[in-house]
């Protein structure tokens, strides 16, 4: 069920595969709060939106003290900053935020490890946001920042080509639901329990791909099947190495009392909380049946060497006595030097006679092999 | 032991083989609450039934609305919905119970994972119910949500056809034991007891499908045996996966002093509690159990090959250097051209002389593998 | 060390091997505290010990209420129960000693998983207590429940034929060791310290099997070890789901401060505790060391494979060029048509001359691979 | 990416490739506090650093003694001492900085396991810092002691050639960033996360390493893989003994509270715990990999015997039953004595029929063996 | 390092190779506090050390009531019993210290599992002693328990040949360190110090076996090398059983508030139980490696095969059909009787051609095994 419309950036070339199994990390002695920003890194685009129960507007920033009046207004305001590409706008956001410089550091030295942390007055929550490869083979990620404050929350997001937060941003300015006549706590629930959901379609596709591995690995185990059983190993590795700590994240939401967020929707959370726990319980089960195809893999492979030999075993065990009594008769002692030499070769049915014993002796072997079900597993593997 | 009158609904087709594996998800970013109907789903039918210690009466439900005069009643109201096909029929519900939005999105957007919720003034269970396939192959489940009121009690079915409360319910018609005698909480632990006891049987036949395997495995290992284990391994990962949660739901309902269930019957749902863990423990044995046999599978496909490669060496080492021979005495050298070429074939005694040489030879090579109990090993595997 | 004098009843067919992976479980529903009479069942006897300090009487009693009289006096009362044959008794006991219906169910419907309850006044300890097989293979095991009272120990046993209390017996007829001087609480540890000590004979004969086992799986692979290893860790299992809730049941009696029993029982029952640890790592070794010897199995097969095929390697390798060679000069070509037509046959010395290169040849041969140390491993493995 | 200028003495010979997994350990029932000074460890060099916000010094120190004014001085001392070979300098450094014989001990005695505790007035940190091997395979790492006091931070390093904390020197030196403004925790801290930070660039070298090692298991599994990825396994192994305790240790920093660890510096340490837990979830990932791919490898060689096996099951079983029919056609049967002897030597057509049969024969087979795939595979493994 | 003087009773015969996975147990229902006195033990020889800051005595008990005035004198008083053989001194011993009949048992009925336990006025510690046996292969252990008193310090040891606390007994005679001014909770801890680096050389010497192994498994793998890994593993299980609980027990020790244990000693303990943990570190890492290569083992096994059967392939394919065509060769088609029987026999060139054609068709074979690597892979085994 792959995604339409998903950007071609999404389709990285092949030399990166381990990413995912990286975090960023800075030369050892660096001064905390130290941005790197990436050379490819597109410059941020910053959008504000802005809403109470009565009214929404949307409006491009370009410059992040616009962003000031806004903050401590009773309505909702949802800065959204895409892309990390400009030190300076970085450095500026931060400030106009009021940022501690880890956490700043967090935001733009992607990726980290998903997470929240208490900050006087806010809270930061570092999320990975999954998406299906437009090919429909594997995954790709991003993180996406969320740090709540009073009456703001400002998101930013590695890629600014994709999000999942197009539903929301409709519900905004759409009024559907109830999302206008909540505070802040639940937009930062609504974009969060977004980015969970987004993990369901991806797992979807695993499951589908280990069932056809399934019979694949039983009927007809290759080369190719093994290195897709690996690389599915690899991936759900990935994938649970992104929703584990999203959801001792979600937890710690709930549990600390933070006055950011209030009872009712904590309420909603618990159900967030509930969905990352049934996407690692898919990811785990998942897992446990990748490792069991390898083991049903290996004991394959064994299986089909049996095959291999019952048969080189069957063509050898009848033709290589045949192939000794024909070697018999072909000797030349001489019948001439005496009536003990080979007279079989002189008699009126001797070669009849070695024929039938031949196929006699062919004929109890092929028996032997027939009893004992040597045909039957080979010709069951016909499909191979 | 497959239970007669099965629906044939549960002979589900092979197609959604990893259903069981999965949750339900929307589309990220849709409103909480959103309720999906299945297109192939039945109307819900409603069930009350109301009884207190004197009387106990049973009725069918058109709107949802007659319900509202039994919640407050002293009485034990049962409100029984069976079928998740017409959202209009089930939002309707939710009002007349005051369900949050979450509570209505779970019960209707099944599977959900088994768990407890608290709500102001009210429970949230969701549980899995088990059943054998009336083919006797495997099992199939179905979600119960259970919203525990402070005298209702509101069951929602994902399948009409079936469920494992006929007993229950006829002890309420018929005043058997001391259900009547009791509160709501009492009928919410009988359902969720009728609940854990069905897996019992469902265990019963893994167990006996485990032993049919086991002599099988080690006798005769075959590519059918190898799915056959795998399999198993699959299913009880699924079992596993319904009782685990079940059993921590349970729990938390006894450990969290909730007004809504008493002390007495708290007693009982320890009861409760202690055949969830015997489900999990019986589960967790057949999966070890399992495990071990896919180990055992490898080696018996070593063994046997082990079988097969010796009785080609057997074959091969006590022919070849007879064809040798045979193929010595077929030479073409000249006895014309010297009296060393070949004297032996004008010897009186050559061939029966070459005779006696093969079968020495032949007699040793069976005797060395004799007494290292080959043919042994060799016939001790007939019944393969 | 098979105890003298076992029961024939022990020795149990071979079709309920997996009995011990089986809980009771009543049908889906039944009213709790439903009894299910076994119809093999033998009808209970019941002996009453009743002691203090200064005497002890053992009387056996036919109707459940003589029992009585005796609960609430000051002297020690042990009313024990053999054999689970009659509802109606049982029901009758459970009325004298106010028995709950879950209490009494659990007591009646074996096996249930060990565990501890309180409840008003009494305490229930479900046990499971082992003792080998007359055969020396394997290990049976029966439930014994134990309810502690103020003043009374009722004790009901799944089996009446055998049980490890005789010593306990004794020492309150002969006033050995210090037990008339205690209360009620003392005699359920000495009990219970009883069971747990038989798991020690049981433990040390699958000591002495895997030593045995530990030779054979190197040495001489055969489907029989397999099967051994296999059934191994099949039954250390089953031991393991014996002795573990019983060790935490233990644990629940020390830390929970029941007043039903002091605190210098507790000290013993510490003992008792460390008991149950030593068991409980005693199986787990052996499971380790089970599982370990699977690893070495699998790769002896293999050592065994390369074995053989060296074998065939070896005489194949000497012989087809050998044969070849032969092959070559029986070929027809007619001499007399070209003088380059197999001029060799007409040589003075061509048969020597073929002969010597064929020995040439195959001595290289077996030079090469007694270099190599073929040989070497092939007289190795003449024990096999 | 090595690190240039790394030490020749970090490439360390073969012979102690374990030394990672020992600890020191002196004779069993010496005195604690007795100090093993290796013969040939350097003598310590003393490097002072002593900064306010204002200027910042650094003196070379040749007495320990030196140290004493700067130790109860407000300004923040940090003493480096680098290099362990002066039992008597060490000893009067423990007396100048009042050190308990257990912390000296700890220090000096190197490799001890990573970890943090409280003292009287000083906290001892014990980590563990690696650095990547100069030939770019594999790591090396030497012990940092941290002792922090109220206004001094006394280092000791194993090794004097190198350390990771040039970048914080060249901070200091330069009042970059704020480490100047703040006290001496935060020196501590800075130390700290250098120390963390170094993990990375080890880390990333392995993980390119198992992208390599992933194409050459299922490609072309040699003996020389296999010794590469129990390599890993083994490098990883040491890593995660490593970095795990390091991950508690500053765990238990943020969490006692120490007053000599101010509540700002605990945000700061968050952070570096933050990255321990990411070196650690690395670590855990690459070595569920490796694990994975000796399973790969294990199947990979099964396929290759497969691949094998079917060529010379191809080639057997095509000419063993052509040689037959050759060897039949090579008796000396006397077609003189008999009609039914070999008349077909003597047919006009007897020659070509022959080979007519065999030719039929071996293309029925290739045939077969085509549409079953043997060729296929066999052609796909032509980069083996 | 094996050490020197160590007694020959270690030398343990081959017979009770699993003794190290039995604890003791006495026959179930016997009394608590009933001792078994094994017949070869040797009866115990009782010395008391007695020492303060100014004087330190020796002395050889003969009468367990001679300790009695030292019990409550202000000296540091230490009564050392060596040898289990006699029941009435030790009964006498338990009488004269004040022991429950229960640390009497632990202490006398060896081997128990390492604890720790409180008494009225008393601590138990089970510990367990182990030393590399004279042979250098594999280590010998014995239990040693101590009682800690307010003023006193009873060890019992299992054998009376050899214990660790020599060194300990040199520092009191001599006043070396701080011994002499400690109390007898400082007594306690060095004698636990000695048990715990005790293990350290054993350790040692399996780190070096490790490395052995490591390259006989993938150089050369055979039956013995199985064997060893499979000893290791299992000895390696053995320590880990002796150093885990010991571990938990020093822990204890730490936490626990007993006023026995001074808060200065328990910073000493902070230290052992440090060496726990690095002992048991150790432990798990040889543990871990040596399972790991289990895991090489078998591969390698498979890769051996692989070149086994590459030998016989080759030598096969090459020489099968060259077979075949000297059989055709040798095939009695009459020329005579037609001219397309067999011309190539009367030709001028044919003999010459034939061989030809063969030598043709076999260098093809090597060339195209050469390129393939199959001769590479195959003198890189010379070393085999
Ligand atoms: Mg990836
Ligand atoms: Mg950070
Ligand atoms: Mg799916
Ligand atoms: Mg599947
Ligand atoms: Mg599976
Ligand atoms: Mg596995
Ligand atoms: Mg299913
Ligand atoms: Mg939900
Ligand atoms: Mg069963
Ligand atoms: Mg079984
Ligand atoms: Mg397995
Ligand atoms: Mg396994
Ligand atoms: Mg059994
Ligand atoms: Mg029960
Ligand atoms: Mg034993
Ligand atoms: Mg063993
Ligand atoms: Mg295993
Ligand atoms: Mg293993
Ligand atoms: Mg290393
Ligand atoms: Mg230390
Ligand atoms: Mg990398
Ligand atoms: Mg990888
Ligand atoms: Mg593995
Ligand atoms: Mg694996
Ligand atoms: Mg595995
Ligand atoms: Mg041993
Ligand atoms: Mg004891
Ligand atoms: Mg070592
Ligand atoms: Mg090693
Ligand atoms: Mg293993
Ligand atoms: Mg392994």
């Amino acid at each position: 069920m792959p995604r339409p419309g998903a950007p071609p950036a999404l389709a990285a070339p092949e030399e990166d595969e381990l990413y995912e199994f990286d975090y960023f990390y800075h030369e050892p002695g660096a001064v905390p709060g130290t941005l790197r920003i990436d050379a490819d890194a597109l410059p941020p685009t910053i959008v504000l939106i802005d809403y109470c129960e009565t009214k929404a507007s949307r409006s491009t920033i370009h410059e992040p003290e616009e962003c000031i009046p806004y903050l401590d207004s009773a309505s909702v305001s949802w800065v959204d900053v895409k892309g990390l590409g400009s030190e300076e706008t970085l450095q500026r956001l931060g400030r106009v935020f009021s940022l501690h410089p880890l956490v700043l550091e967090d935001v733009v030295n992607v990726p980290q490890r998903p997470k929240v942390e208490e900050y006087q007055n806010q809270i930061l929550l570092i999320a990975r946001m999954v998406t299906l490869k437009p090919s429909g083979e594997g995954f790709c990620s991003e993180q996406v920042s969320l740090i709540l404050g009073p009456h703001y929350l400002l998101t930013v997001q590695e890629e600014p080509e994709y999000d999942a937060f197009d539903p929301v941003r409709e519900r905004i300015r759409t009024n559907k639901g109830t999302i206008r006549t909540h505070q802040v706590d639940y937009l930062a629930y609504a974009l969060l329990d977004s980015i969970i959901d987004g993990f369901f379609p991806v797992l979807e596709v695993y499951g589908e791909q280990l069932e056809a591995l399934e019979d694949e690995v039983v009927m007809n185990p290759s080369r190719k099947t093994l290195e897709k059983i690996y690389q599915m190993r690899r991936e759900l590795l990935s994938l649970r190495r992104a929703i584990w700590p999203q959801r001792d994240a979600i937890n710690s939401l709930i549990r600390d009392e933070n006055p950011l967020i209030s009872a009712e929707v904590r309420v909603y959370l618990r159900d967030c909380y509930d969905h990352a726990i049934q996407v690692l319980d898919m990811v785990e089960t998942y897992r446990e049946l990748a490792s069991s195809l390898m083991d049903v893999y290996l004991s394959s492979v064994g299986n089909k060497m049996n095959e291999i030999m019952k048969l080189l075993t069957v063509i050898s065990t009848i033709f290589i006595p045949l192939t000794f009594i024909a070697g018999v008769y072909g000797m030349n002692f001489n019948p001439d030097a005496s009536p003990l030499n080979m007279p079989e070769l002189n008699w009126y049915w001797g070669y009849p006679v070695c024929w039938t014993l031949m196929l006699t002796l062919a004929s109890s072997l092929v028996g032997f092999f027939w009893r004992r079900g040597w045909f039957e597993n080979f010709s069951a593997s016909k499909n191979d």
